[in-house]
């Protein structure tokens, strides 16, 4: 029997264990994130699971089913420092409330093998990486550039993983996990206001946007400010404001597009100097790969004529960028059905958000998302919260998507 | 003999002295400071003058007269870090020229005494308060809250100043340096644009702006980058940029008004969130009090419409004001015969940035500034220059502006 208020009183339990004052403190590759570990694994005493971890630092437990095609249900328990309750860890125990079921309903042996995955660091909180161990399974890892990131005490990432027992000059190892795998479900907040603002408790998320992500740098020419007439100024905090505004235009164009200036420097940015240099950040989402990249053209376009217009110059420089990564259409469908089924009405959105389940995406695996609401579309904070009636709507739902999907694989393996 | 070439000279020696690769070093209250004073007071040997400190740390050099009435020729020996060779050093090396001039004309008594005062800390530039030794001078000092200044090192200002023999409780006493005082001048560089766009070697400064400083934030919601759409977002940041750019409609109703954006920080200033807190820093200037007053009313309540439009909230809180001091007519007009004697062309200016001058004024002495073209308006910096034979005429013309101020004197006194 599903019980999803179990899944509730694990979540305060985690809480209460990997929480200080100012939230969860369950960052990758330190003491607590492991100590939530060590606590989830006494969750699987007694259930017929195998229990490891792969060559990247991802969990694994897997139930093993008549059939050798897998049904992997994923999450992360690791959370960004000051972070909140339920990002991440609610797919990780709910994965472990549905594989309970499973167990239960089948003897220990369902129609087809169900895994849990609590990937490694996927909020990528202490060297700036996130989807590290997914992206290691999909085979996307860039280890040279990561090896040698450090944290803010110096700390590279290779010795820190080392200290986990991790190598990671093992990463591609990890590809081994995809065996057999034929569907990937994850449950997680939505981290955004939609579902609250349309009145509803759950949502299938059709992908995860593309992100094009640059620093910007305005070059004017500091001045004094009190002796530079306005006209004779080069300001490059002027240029700066000018894009700041625009991209809403920009993003406006499209639905569903967001652009985002999150970060603005002023050189030497102080209050008797007119700004010579301004660098600014820019994120741009979008579930078209076509979108995103007119958006990132006309900001670009925009940046220069602005720059002009304040006699300044500007430069570009990519941090990051990653295609959109759509969902597969089957498994839509079905998370369609299963969110119907529990609440009623449905409401298909894009990701802006990145998660674990595009890096199996990319990796050929059929896979999909369900998102619960947000309380204030608020996360990454310890006030991030959900309706507990919510929460337990969310365990039921993906529970009735896991079986659908178990389905779906036997028909397909037939 | 005026020696003007000398000015020259000692203004490079000078620069040899106490500047490194990156620019002057003479920072108030630090041993490059007291390098350069120690410097200075080797020139004054064989020089029929007397020289002190006062107790607010002012450098007096005073050349006693037939009359006691004096004429100072003011002037600051400090510099910001990474300064320019210029900056305050101009007017006590031309301060020097002329105080010879006068002791070899008149064989070592002239009509009236003539004071050269080489004010301390002019710029603020290790505790953040600008003026320091003229205000106490002026009477305007605020010593409760300037002797718990620190600097970065967390040295407050009461230690640095002791380390230099200055009391800070002794401050007041300096006021006693205002006996007799009867008119001060003060040559200094422009630190704008103004003068050699209009091609004009030398200016006569009006006065001395009023300014408004104001720290603004504009609070609204930190929310994800990629999850929050944009119609949903309270984009701190937003109404900041609106700032930014109607600030320059604001000054533009104005002549000469100015207004200055000069440092913006985002907060949580990440390039994955929206901006939550948005803190500026705007500095408006103008010689005219009303209008002044009218700019800053604008400006805020600009801000809060500019909140309103983006769901934010703002508030302000004032760092620092002073009203505009208009210097004294007589003198102006005999600035403006010796600008015009020595360069044909003359043209009134107010001053954006503040001077010594401003506090000297405020203490009921008749003053006046005269101004020497900046190239490229650049100060506060390595490149901050002057053509030399604009240096030279500007050494000229204030010998002329002294001789007249002496006359002026002699027939107010008569």
């Amino acid at each position: 029997m599903l019980n999803p208020n179990r899944t509730l009183t694990e979540l305060k339990q985690l809480r209460d264990l990997t929480s200080d004052q100012n939230g969860a403190q369950r960052v990758a590759w330190t003491p607590i994130w492991q100590k939530a570990r060590e606590w989830f694994a006494t969750k699987l005493d007694g259930l017929p699971v195998e229990h490891h971890l792969d060559p990247a630092g991802n969990n694994w437990v897997t139930l093993p089913g008549a059939s050798d095609q897998v049904l992997i249900i994923g999450g992360h328990l690791d959370s960004v420092p000051n972070g909140g309750w339920l990002d991440g860890a609610l797919g990780i125990l709910t994965g472990l409330e549905i594989l309970r079921r499973f167990a239960t309903q089948y003897n220990g042996r369902p129609p087809v093998t169900i895994r849990i995955v609590d990937w490694a660091d996927e909020e990528g909180a202490r060297f700036g990486r996130s989807l590290l161990g997914s992206s290691a399974f999909a085979g996307t890892d860039s280890i040279a550039a990561d090896r040698v990131r450090k944290d803010k005490d110096g700390i590279t990432m290779e010795a820190a993983l080392r200290t986990c027992g991790i190598e990671i000059d093992r990463f591609p190892q990890a590809r081994a996990e995809q065996q057999n795998a034929a569907a990937y479900i994850e449950l997680h907040i939505e981290q955004g206001p939609v579902l609250e603002d349309l009145g509803l408790p759950l949502g299938v998320v059709m992908g995860t946007k593309g992100v094009e992500r640059h620093a910007i740098t305005f070059h004017g020419q500091e001045a004094h400010s009190g002796s530079t007439p306005m006209n004779a100024r080069h300001d490059a905090l002027a240029a700066a404001a000018k894009l700041a505004l625009y991209i809403r235009t920009i993003a406006g164009k499209h639905k569903d597009a967001v652009c985002t200036m999150g970060s603005v420097k002023t050189f030497p940015g102080i209050v008797t100097a007119v700004v010579g240099r301004c660098e600014v950040t820019l994120d741009q989402r979008d579930l078209n790969a076509a979108v995103l990249a007119t958006m990132y053209a006309e900001a670009r376009e925009a940046s220069e004529r602005f720059a002009r217009e304040e006699k300044c110059t500007v430069e570009w420089a990519r941090i990051w960028n990653i295609e959109p990564v759509p969902f597969h259409p089957d498994l839509l469908a079905l998370c369609e059905q299963a969110v119907t089924e529990t609440s009623r009405h449905s409401h298909r959105l894009p990701s802006g958000p990145l998660h674990d389940a595009a890096e199996v995406a990319r990796a050929g695996i059929p896979a999909v998302m369900m998102f619960v609401q947000s309380l204030g579309g608020i996360s990454h904070n310890k006030i991030e919260d959900t309706k507990e009636v919510h929460l337990e709507m969310s365990v039921i739902a993906l529970d009735s998507l896991a079986t659908k999907a178990v389905e779906w694989i036997q028909r397909k393996t037939k």
